[in-house]
């Protein structure tokens, strides 16, 4: 390895340090402030060390948290969007599309393409990795939604139709025994009356 | 697996969410404020995916991120304990000890064993696989003071020679080209003039 491809793989590391700056809707468990992107991503991580028995598919635990471990990285450039504030989807696609070509090519040739590849088929959702990984992707808030009276369920005013119809289907898809949990989660907070403010 | 394990494996996800909340000395590379211990440990994760390349010994990728995944989960327990303040590091091996039986100890009893067993490996630095991930656990730092005019060798007041005694060993035995530049950015910062505030 020559020491331009040293040069461009430091780099590419300094760059992402910016991702502890974007700022997620989700709460923290303690609610002490809103959780970060580098953070949420660690969590995923484990989430998928933990979780892989539970994957619908045959998952390679490696490629599920390489891919967790990237997936947000281009919210360096794009921002996050939420995922029930519809109205902010508009354009997304392309934002992320253009940040990936540039923050992952930072790096040397074979590992942008790599990390490149890992994350349009994260985004794909087509592979079994890629669907136990956007499953862990969207069970996640649904346990710190219930662990926080509601966390975004409440704050984006969603129904209980709303979070089953837009999560149902990724978490079910790559992980069915968690839709079964995250929906008992779901119909607790809707069943229960509002708190008092 | 029966419904119980996923209990305990959501208990120990739950639980482990307060990483976010351990917050270390290591500035951001922004300024903008100080580093907790779970963005810490995705940064880690990814420089492994990066740098493995760079590893003394032949490493198993897996292993090495799920090392730096959980190294250090105990800190919930047992806080953070800076590098370049040795005089709070008395008692803390056993801290750390008791706090990777508690919180591993949440898991599947298979999973709590594989944790524990690999949180021991690295803190004992034997491994070749342990001993990469304590390099990019030493590296990362000097990434973060270099490019902060110093950051916590400068708070701590530490020396380049003490920089070096501390730092030489663990990064070069890990990953002997990431000391080569590591020395460079240390030397470059104490050769310069102090900053005027």
């Amino acid at each position: 390895m020559n020491p331009s491809d040293l040069e461009r793989q430091l780099a590419f590391l300094r760059e992402i340090d910016r991702l502890k700056g974007i700022v997620r809707l989700t709460p923290l468990i303690d609610r002490s402030r809103r959780e970060n992107s580098a953070e949420h991503s660690w969590h995923l991580a484990l989430y998928a060390l933990v979780l892989a028995g539970h994957a619908a598919g045959t998952v390679d635990v490696l490629r599920v948290v390489k891919m967790l471990l990237i997936h947000d990285i281009v919210e360096i450039d794009a921002g996050d969007v939420p995922f029930h504030v519809p109205s902010t989807h508009a354009g997304q696609a392309e934002r992320e599309r253009l940040a990936a070509e540039r923050i992952f090519g930072l790096l040397p040739d074979a590992q942008a393409a790599e990390f490149r590849d890992l994350w349009f088929e994260f985004e794909a959702a087509e592979s079994d990795d890629a669907k136990f990984a956007k499953a862990l992707d969207r069970f996640q808030p649904m346990l710190h939604n219930a662990a926080t009276d509601g966390g975004t369920w409440v704050e984006c005013e969603v129904t209980l139709e709303q979070v089953k119809s837009r999560c149902r289907p990724p978490i079910e898809g790559g992980a069915p025994a968690l839709w079964t949990v995250a929906a008992q989660f779901a119909e607790e907070h809707f069943r229960e009356p509002p708190q008092e403010s």
